[in-house]
Formats: C-alpha cells, sequence, structure tokens
C-alpha cells in the first residue's frame, strides 16, 4: 500500500464529522482474536506467525473484505511511526519483531493488525460519536472472519486471548473526547475519579502512559468478561452523554464568567501558530486545542475545524517527516512543524478540505 | 495648551529619526537653574512659587520662546501622567503641590517645568544619537533665558541648585538606548558595571528605579561639578559608541548563530500583539522591543519602526486612557490595550504617519 498518500489525508478518526462532534473526536471498537491451531503470538515461531499471518490474509481475501494488507517487516521506522500516529497499529505491533502486519480498509476507519498481542486485532473507528454503527460494522467484520477462520473460543469463558485482561469478548469500546475547558477548570480530575469507579479507564491521545496532549482523552471500558459486548457498549454509551454536557457547561461558565480571558487565549494561541518559527509537538498540541475550541465557541470564524484535526495529526513527528521528505532531527522537526502550520493556517485550506 | 492633541503623536523622543536610531532613542540634556532672589522650591511659600512662576513665565516671553505653558495646578491625575508618560514633566513635578508647570516646545523637543526641586528644569532631547545638536539648542534656551532672569550663580561653585548633586553645571546628559540582545544574553550587566565604574548611571525608561521594561536604558552622567558641560557631554559622547557596536555584536551573533531562534522570538511577539485580547503594559512593552529589533535586522518588514515607537508611548495607563476617552481599572485597560494595538497593527498605518 501506499503509505505516503496517507500524509495527504486526516484519516477517519479525525474527519471532524458525525454527532457531537465539537466535542467527540471519534468512537471505537476493538476485538482481540485468535486462531485456535496455534500458540499465542508471544510463544510462537516465525514460522508458525508466518503461517498465522498467511491463514489471516487469506481468510480476509475469502471474505471479501475491501482491506489493503501492509507487513511491518523491512517496514522503516518513520513508516511504522507514520502508522501508529494515524492510530492503524499500536506501538507493541510497531515496536514488535517477527512476521506482523496490518490490514487497512480504504477511509482507515477498519484495520486488522496481524501477530500483535492476539494474533488478530480488529479495529473499526468513527468520527463523532458513534458506537451502534461502529459495533454494527465490527460485528459484521468479525462474523465474516469467523466464518472463514477457527478462532480459540471457550464456552464457558469466550473468547482466548494471550493476556487475561481481554478474556471474554475481547472487546474494547473506547471513545477520544476533546476536553479542553474540563482540563483547564481542573473538574477533569474529577470526571476521572468517578469514570474509574464504574470500571472505565481514561488514557492520554497515544494509549496508555502518554500524556493527554492537546485535551484528548480516550476512555474505554476495562471490564472484557461476564457481560455481553452490547452491555459493555451501553455502559460507556451512557455515561459519554454526560461527560459532553460537563464539556459544554465548562465552557459556557468560562465564556460567561471570564469571556475576554478566553477569547485572550484562544486568540493567542492562534497568532503564535500563525508567527511561530519553532515550534515542539506539544505545544503545537495545546495551542491547537485552544484553537478547536474557539473555533467551536465562535470565537475563530476564519479557519475550519478539520483543518485544526489534520494539523493535530501532520504534525505529529513522523507525519511531518513524511510530508517533509526526509529525517528531521528535533531541531529541524521543530523548524519544519512551525512552517508547515504557518502555510496551512495563512492558506487556509487544504486541497483535500474541499473533496467531499 | 490642548493635551489631547499630544495623544495623536508620539513626540519628538519617539519619532525613530536620527543617527543610530535603531538603537538609539533619543538623546536629552537638562540643566537645572534657580532664581537668585528667592528660596528653593522645597523652602518657597505659595506665594513665592506664584512669583517663581510668573517670573519665568515672563522672562520666556520676553526671550521670545515658542513655548505653550500648562499649569499642573488644577491638572487631572490622568493629564499629569500624560505628561509623565512623554517625558515632559517628572514624577516629582507630577505628584508635587503648589503653583507648578510646565512649558512645551511645539514639538515636545523642548520643555520647562516651573518650581520642579529647582524652579527651573531647562530639557531639550532629540530622536536619535544627536547630542551636540541638543546642546547647542539648550545651551542657546539657557542664554536667551539668562538675559531676562537672575540665576543663583557662584563664581567658585556654578550653579547653585536643591540638591547638591546638581550643583555646579547643574547638567544632565543622557542618551536612551534600546539594547534587547545585550539583555537578552545577559551581557548588559558587564555593560552597566563597566558604566557604574565611570561615574555614568544607568536607569529604565521611566527614571530612577523603574525596571527596564521594553529593554530601554537610560545612561547619564552622575558628576555635575568640576567639570565643564562640553567635557562631561564628550565623556558621554565617547562610552555611547562602543554600547552600540556592543549592542549590534550581540544581535549579529544572535542572528548568526540562532536565527531560527531569534526569528521566532520576534515573530511570535508580532503574533500575539496582532491577536491578544488583554495584556498588559508589561508584556506589551517586553513583546514590542522583540518586534522593534526584528524590524531593524530585516525579520519583520511590513511594518515601520515608527508605528511600533508610537505603540510604545500610546499603550502606556494614561495615553490608553485619554485615546479611549474614558477612566479605566486596570483591567478594563488590558482589555482597551490589546483592542488599540490589534487596530493599529492591523490598520498597519496611523494616519500621522505619512504626515511627514
Amino acid at each position: 500500500m501506499n503509505l505516503d498518500a496517507l500524509t495527504r489525508t486526516s484519516g477517519e478518526w479525525l474527519r471532524g464529522t458525525g454527532p457531537e462532534s465539537d466535542i467527540v473526536i471519534c468512537s471505537r471498537i476493538r476485538l482481540a482474536r485468535n486462531l485456535a491451531d496455534f500458540p499465542f503470538t508471544n510463544r510462537a515461531s516465525d514460522a508458525e506467525k508466518t503461517e498465522i499471518e498467511r491463514v489471516c490474509r487469506s481468510a480476509m481475501d475469502k471474505a471479501g473484505l475491501d482491506l489493503d494488507y501492509q507487513s511491518l517487516v523491512n517496514l522503516g521506522p518513520l513508516d511504522r511511526q507514520l502508522l501508529v500516529e494515524r492510530q492503524l497499529v499500536s506501538r507493541e505491533l510497531s515496536n514488535g519483531d517477527g512476521p506482523r502486519g496490518v490490514a487497512i480498509g480504504p477511509r482507515e476507519n477498519m484495520s486488522v493488525m496481524i501477530n500483535e498481542e492476539d494474533h488478530l486485532r480488529i479495529q473499526v473507528m468513527n468520527s463523532g460519536f458513534s458506537l451502534p454503527d461502529v459495533w454494527e460494522q465490527i460485528n459484521d467484520l468479525d462474523d465474516r472472519l469467523e466464518e472463514q477462520l477457527h478462532y480459540a473460543f471457550n464456552p464457558q469463558l469466550g473468547y482466548l486471548t494471550a493476556c487475561p485482561t481481554n478474556v471474554g469478548t475481547g472487546i474494547r469500546v473506547g471513545v477520544m473526547l476533546h476536553l479542553p475547558a474540563l482540563a483547564n477548570t481542573k473538574q477533569i480530575e474529577k470526571v476521572f475519579r468517578a469514570l474509574h469507579k464504574i470500571n472505565l479507564a481514561v488514557r492520554g491521545l497515544y494509549g496508555e502512559g502518554t500524556q493527554a496532549d492537546g485535551d484528548f482523552y480516550q476512555i474505554s471500558n476495562q471490564q472484557t468478561l461476564g457481560k455481553s459486548e452490547r452491555e459493555l457498549i451501553r455502559n460507556l454509551s451512557d455515561v459519554i452523554p454526560q461527560i459532553i454536557s460537563y464539556e459544554r457547561q465548562a465552557r459556557q461558565e468560562w465564556i460567561g464568567q471570564r469571556r475576554q480571558h478566553l477569547h485572550d487565549q484562544v486568540s493567542r494561541a492562534y497568532g503564535v501558530l500563525k508567527t511561530a518559527h519553532t515550534i515542539s509537538s506539544s505545544e503545537t498540541m495545546h495551542l491547537l486545542s485552544s484553537v478547536r475550541m474557539g473555533i467551536n465557541l465562535g470565537l475563530i470564524d476564519d479557519l475550519e475545524i478539520r483543518t485544526v484535526n489534520e494539523l493535530f495529526i501532520h504534525t505529529q513527528p513522523a507525519h511531518l517527516q513524511k510530508i517533509q521528505g526526509e529525517s528531521l532531527e528535533v531541531d529541524e522537526r521543530n523548524i519544519a512543524r512551525a512552517g508547515y502550520i504557518r502555510r496551512r493556517l495563512l492558506e487556509g485550506r487544504h486541497d483535500d478540505e474541499t473533496a467531499d
């Protein structure tokens, strides 16, 4: 597949459309599946992994799925990082070794990792708050694969997985939220405590252990056993509207009580992005977060959300280097990043933006 | 006189012309003089002060000087502060009491304070590095006044003054410099130590005790006794070119070694000024200082030095309130200041700027 083409789009998850898209970036479900006839990936030999890969690819072909396969063997670190930044593969798959790869759908809303922690990690994500759609799509995808594959399944435990935390449904349901007002007013800590109590996990944009750069938070289930997929999805679906409403309330209070302060922060963030000549990834995320909220609150009116969403991903290290067409050290990246942002914001629109 | 008219210009000292005007803001000389027939101001009654004022004004008239007299009695605090910000009167005169005032020349390059610490404080300032011109003008002004007034003069000590530090020539020779690169690279401390050793004082923009907001530094003589006026002027004139050369060197090293960093700082400063919705006076000075240097180094090409110089003074609290036509609290001023700066920078040019 042509990885360079990826850098010209934002992918599905940053499309900026769908329900509640001012706050909900994307909805995502992944299923962990393993083949009954092979040892788990961490116990499998390279020969076995090659065979797993072959069996899975053949199954996807037979199922008539429109997926493009990319092996991670012999793929350079920049290209692997690119796939991580686009949320198409996990850090684990990127940094792993031996035969492994990912099958990607045409709009990047579907991906199937092969030989990650589990033999198959099936993922579907849609822009906005749309878990029922995502479930429908991934359930269909899973059914079509299961017709071709012999999954490791125990009638009592459910799907068997390499790590016991995934046993059962093997499902992880996640929603990525943009929560700048809750973060700024420190109310987010309270939200987190409440979520932990009901067994929901909160993480930053790039998974466990990463900071919430850009005020992006992924909220997902921790439980996989003892409840049905639909129940787990409903659990999360029930709580998200409350968080959305807290964030909206925090924004309105902020704008009501300290409108000038908020307007100042948003406007300066936009000003710095348009003028900086060197900028780190972290500062970029921080400023883009303010600008994104500013657009949603009507404080900035000459910029589209989609441009901001694209900048979030195009300014990540690997994307930036792919776009520049060369490998760059940190200092060079910071300069290139600032130049890229200036061009995008002063041009106003990306070619692709007018496409749909 | 019409004080409101002042807010539409920058005054002589911020004209931004004259020799070395990229670094030398203005050159200034003031002479302290007292009338022989009256006690010093701090010992004079209001009746005596009134008489001193009358005698001095009459002398200025008879000498045919083109000066406009402004009494500070019954002048509101905002108008008094306006005169301080324009460097036309001292804080002492503004905050003093009893009959006192200032006579101001048409381009604001001349002013004569009456009943400050001394009966007369004569001042001439020109934009740029031009002490010989300033001396010629103030010497002529002093001579013409002396023809009409009986100065307190002792053949051995020279001119007598209320404070012994001014006895002798009664002269203070000062040059205001913009030294952002020396300040930024901390080399300025070394310069200060060297200046103190040769009896030169360093102060911020608004006199003793004020911080060097905007990286503006006034360098002036401390000695007034035992040397002639010309010697004291020469002492200062000899050292200023060295400081100018240090500043130029510091700028060139900065731009040579860390061009992107410098460009970034300058460009962001300009960006924030164009977009902020609330901004303090101190931050404004700091950012304008970067922008001013950026223009001089060719890093900003769509803005004139004179606009920046005007912003330095028009964003001061009293100027801002006069321009807005109302008295404002600090928070309101910060909002009004940000709005004023945005308008000026986005309009690009002030009406008066094209005048000469």
